[in-house]
C-alpha cells in the first residue's frame, strides 16, 4: 500500500496548487491496428513524439492545468457537478428537495448519474433524449453540435413508469428531481423530454440477443419503467460510495492532471473486471517497452478496473482492488508509471458494442493508446452452448468504430504460462504444447472447485506475490 | 402504355448515342427536415439552384454522359457486369463453367447480385467480407477507402453451408462461380473470404427483435448457411427476369442518364410497394411545386416502386406495375417529369435500419431529395399487437444516419380522403372528424375482405381511373 499511497499522495500536493500549469505532452496521429507484445507495433506509426496535438484544457476544482493530451470528445470535458461557490449547491438542493416530481435512482441509475457528471460520457449532458437514444442504437455514434461524430455506443437512459409519467406531463413539468434510495436529492434533470422504452429492440440492438439471462438485462431494464426520460443533469455534489474506494474514483479531469503532472507524452489504457493475471502484468510492461522503442519519452499507463455493476460470479470490486495495489507494491507493474483508478461504469457485457464505450470513455479520461483482449466485454450466451460474441469482433468493431478515429487501438497478443520457462510470456504457436491457457474465467471456476488454486493462482495470476493474495 | 413508352424510347435513343454530353444540373446543399405538404418546406433550405456540386461522371455501356446530379457514394457508381468487348463475358462464363466450387444462389441472392452489379450499393464491389459486415451491423455505415462514411444498414451477404465451405477451404480456392437454379453461371465471386453466419446476432441487429416471423427472416436467413462468403463480384450479363417488366429496370447509370437528358435540377425519389394511393399522387405533385417554388427550375419525380422479394400479402409487382402505368397515362402525375423505374432490392422490413438503405440507394440513382413516410419498411410486430417500430423512428433516425449528409429528406404530411371535399387532401388536424384514414394495409384487408372494395379503391386510391384497375 506504501506505494500506492505515496502516488496519491502526489497526486494530493497537485490538487492543491491552483493555477499550476503543466508540461506539454504529444499525442501522436493513429495507429490502425498493430500488435503489440510482437515486433509488429510501430511498424504503422509514422508519426514521432514532438508533434503535438491541439492542447486541451482540464479544468476541475479550482485547479487549471494545461496539457495536450488528447482532447476530449466534443472538445471540451463535462462537468455537471454543480459548483459550490455562491451557494449554488445548496439552491439546488434546496430546489430538488422542493420539485413536485422526484425518481427515485437505482444502484446502476446512480452509476449512470456518476459516469454523466464527471463527463466520462462527454459531450453527453445528461440522461439521453430521443435523438441520442436512437442514434446510439442504430450508429453507435452521436453526431456533435459541430457535426463531428462522437462514438456512444451503450444507451445512457432514465426509465420511468408509466403512472409517474403521466403526472409528469399533465403538470407540464420540465425539471424533475432524481433521489437516492433514502429519497435524499442527488441532482435535477431539466429540459426533459420523455419518450417510450422499447426494451425489446433496445436490447436486441444492444446486444444482439433477446435471449433471457443477460445480466445487466435482468438488473436495470427487465423491470424498468415503460418510458424514458431525458434532459440536463445538474448533480448537486461529487458522487461518494464511502466504501474505502473513493480515493481511487478520480475523474477524468483529475486523471488528465496526474497524467500531466508526469509529463506523460502517451497514455495507454487498460480496462479490467479481474485481478490482475500475470498475463496482464506482462503485456503492460511490454507496451510501455513498444511505446518507448517508437519514440515516446514517458508512455504511462492508466490501470482501470470496472467498478461499477457486475454479474454475481464476478470477483469483487474490493478484493480486485486490494490485488491491484499489491502489484503495485510488490514492484509487478511500475508504480512510478502507473495510475490505478476506478472507472464509474456499470457494466454491460455487451462485448463489440461495450467496448466502444469502454475506449471512448478513456478518451475523455486522457488516453490515447487502448489496450483490447480477446473476447472484450463478452461472456457466455445465456441460454446456448457457446460464447456470446466471437471473440475477435470486439477489436474488429473497435478499430473501425466512428469517432473513434483518434484513439490509437492495441490488441495484443495473447499470453500464457510457457509450462518450459516456468514463467508467464507470450504465446508462440510454433510449440503450442508448452503453453498453459488460464483465462478469467477458468480462473473463477478452478478457484471455486478448490482444484489446487493456489498452484494456479500462484503460476497465473500473481506470481511474485506468493500465493499470499486471493 | 402511350406515355411511358414514349419516354422509354427516348431513353433508347440516348442509349445509342455514346460520348453525348449531358446538361449540366445542380445539387442543393441538405435541408435538415422539412415537411412537404406544407409552407414549412423549404424553410430551412438555404441555398439556391444554381450552386453546382461536384459533377459526377454515369459511365455506362459506352454511354458517358457527365451531369451534376448528386454525386454516388464512394464517387464513382459501382459497375461489375463484364463488358462484352474482347470477349469478356465469354471468357468469364467458361472459367465459371469450370470452377471446381459453384454456389446456387436462391431468388434473394439473385436479387442481390443484380443489386451489387449496377451499383445501388456503391462503393461495394460485391457481397460484404467481415469488416462490412460487421460495420453494417454496428455503424450502418462503412468508413470507405477515402476515409469517408458511407451508408450501409443492411447485411448484403451470401451465406454457404458447412460442408462446401469446408471443400472450399480444403482447396485454398480464390475464386467460385455463382449459379443460379438450373446451375447456369451467373457470377464469380473472388478474393472470397469466408466467415461465420451468426444469424441471431445479424436479426437482432437488423431489426431489433429476434421474434419468428419475420419475412425476410424466413425467406433468406433461418434455412440459409452457417458460413458467409464475401467476395468481389464479376457478373456475366446484366440480370433479366423475362418477365414483360425489364424494361423497367433501370440501372442507376441509365436513371442519372435519363435525369441528365431532361435537364433536372433536382430528382426526388419517392420508394413504394404499395400501388400508388391518391394521397401520394397529392404528395408528389406537391412536392415538385415546393421544389419549384424553392428556386429549382425542373425538378423530377423517380417513382421508384420496390421489385424484389415482398411479404405474401404485399400486391405483386406485376400488378402495381399496371397501376403505375395508368397514373401515367391518365395524368395523375405527370409524366414530363415522372420516371417511373424498379428498384430491384428485395424488402427487409427492419423499418428504421432499412429506410437508410433506400435512401442511400436511390442517391446512387443520382436522387437529392427522398420522401419519407410514417413508418417506413415498417410492418406489425410478428408476435405481439402492435407496430414492429414507433412510426416516427424511420424519418429520425434517417434524418440523423450517417453517410446520408448529402442527401434532402422530405418527410411528409399525412394525406387523408376528405368526406367534406370529396377528396384526398392533407390532413388539417383543426377538423380532424372530416378525414378518413386509408393505409395501405387496411386498404389490402378492406379488398381482401370484400368490404365494398370499388368504393375504398376508387375514393382512396386512384380517383381518376375510375376503378379500372385492380
Amino acid at each position: 500500500m506504501a506505494t500506492q499511497a505515496a502516488f496519491l499522495a502526489g497526486f494530493s500536493q497537485l490538487a492543491a496548487q491552483p493555477g499550476r500549469d503543466c508540461a506539454v505532452a504529444v499525442a501522436p496521429a493513429r495507429v490502425s491496428v498493430a500488435s503489440v507484445g510482437s515486433a509488429k507495433v510501430g511498424v504503422r506509426v509514422g508519426v514521432k513524439a514532438g508533434t503535438a496535438e491541439a492542447a486541451a484544457v482540464a479544468q476541475r476544482g479550482g485547479v487549471r492545468c494545461r496539457a495536450s493530451l488528447i482532447e476530449p470528445d466534443g472538445g471540451r470535458l463535462v462537468d455537471l457537478v454543480t459548483p459550490e461557490e455562491g451557494g449554488r449547491r445548496a439552491a439546488l438542493r434546496r430546489e430538488a428537495a422542493e420539485l413536485p416530481h422526484r425518481l427515485r435512482l437505482s444502484r446502476v441509475d446512480k452509476e449512470w448519474v456518476h459516469v454523466l457528471s464527471e463527463g466520462w460520457a462527454s459531450p453527453l449532458q445528461g440522461f439521453m433524449r430521443e435523438d441520442e437514444f436512437l442514434q446510439t442504437l442504430h450508429f453507435n455514434a452521436i453526431r456533435g453540435q459541430d457535426g463531428r461524430m462522437v462514438n456512444m455506443s451503450v444507451p445512457i437512459v432514465l426509465s420511468v413508469g408509466d403512472a409517474q409519467r403521466r403526472a409528469i406531463q399533465a403538470d407540464g413539468a420540465t425539471r424533475v428531481a432524481l433521489v437516492d434510495e433514502r429519497d435524499r436529492p442527488i441532482a435535477v434533470l431539466s429540459d426533459i423530454e420523455i419518450y417510450k422504452h422499447n426494451k425489446e429492440e433496445r436490447i436486441a440492438r444492444t446486444w444482439g440477443t433477446t435471449a433471457p439471462g443477460l445480466p445487466y438485462v435482468e438488473e436495470a431494464i427487465t423491470n424498468a419503467g415503460d418510458w424514458l426520460i431525458g434532459g440536463d443533469l445538474e448533480v448537486i455534489e461529487p458522487i461518494k460510495y464511502n466504501d474505502g474506494l473513493d480515493q481511487y474514483r478520480l475523474s477524468p479531469a483529475q486523471l488528465r492532471e496526474e497524467f500531466a503532472r508526469r509529463n506523460a507524452d502517451a497514455v495507454f489504457a487498460f480496462q479490467l473486471r479481474n485481478p490482475v493475471h500475470n498475463g496482464h502484468a506482462l503485456l503492460m510492461t511490454d507496451t510501455r517497452k513498444r511505446l518507448l522503442e517508437m519514440g515516446y519519452k514517458n508512455p504511462v499507463l492508466l490501470l482501470h478496473p470496472l467498478g461499477g455493476f457486475t454479474k454475481a460470479d464476478d470477483v469483487p470490486l474490493s478484493w480486485r482492488m486490494k490485488q491491484h495495489e499489491k502489484v503495485l507494491e510488490e514492484g509487478v507493474l511500475n508504480p512510478e508509471s502507473t495510475v490505478v483508478a476506478i472507472f464509474p461504469s456499470p457494466m454491460h457485457y455487451a462485448g463489440p458494442t461495450e467496448v466502444q464505450w469502454h475506449a471512448k470513455a478513456r478518451i475523455n479520461a486522457g488516453a490515447n493508446f487502448y489496450i483490447v483482449g480477446r473476447d472484450p466485454a463478452g461472456m457466455s450466451h445465456p441460454t446456448e452452448k457457446r460464447d456470446l460474441y466471437d471473440a475477435d469482433h470486439g477489436k474488429k468493431v473497435l478499430s473501425m468504430a466512428p469517432g473513434l478515429e483518434r484513439l490509437n487501438i492495441l490488441p495484443f497478443k495473447v499470453a500464457a504460462y510457457d509450462t518450459k520457462q516456468k514463467k508467464m510470456d507470450f504465446f508462440d504457436p510454433s510449440r503450442k504444447d508448452d503453453f498453459l491457457f488460464i483465462s478469467g474465467t477458468k480462473m473463477r471456476t478452478l478457484a471455486k472447485n478448490r482444484e489446487n488454486p493456489q498452484m494456479v493462482l500462484c503460476a497465473g495470476w500473481l506470481e511474485s506475490t506468493k500465493c499470499r493474495i486471493l
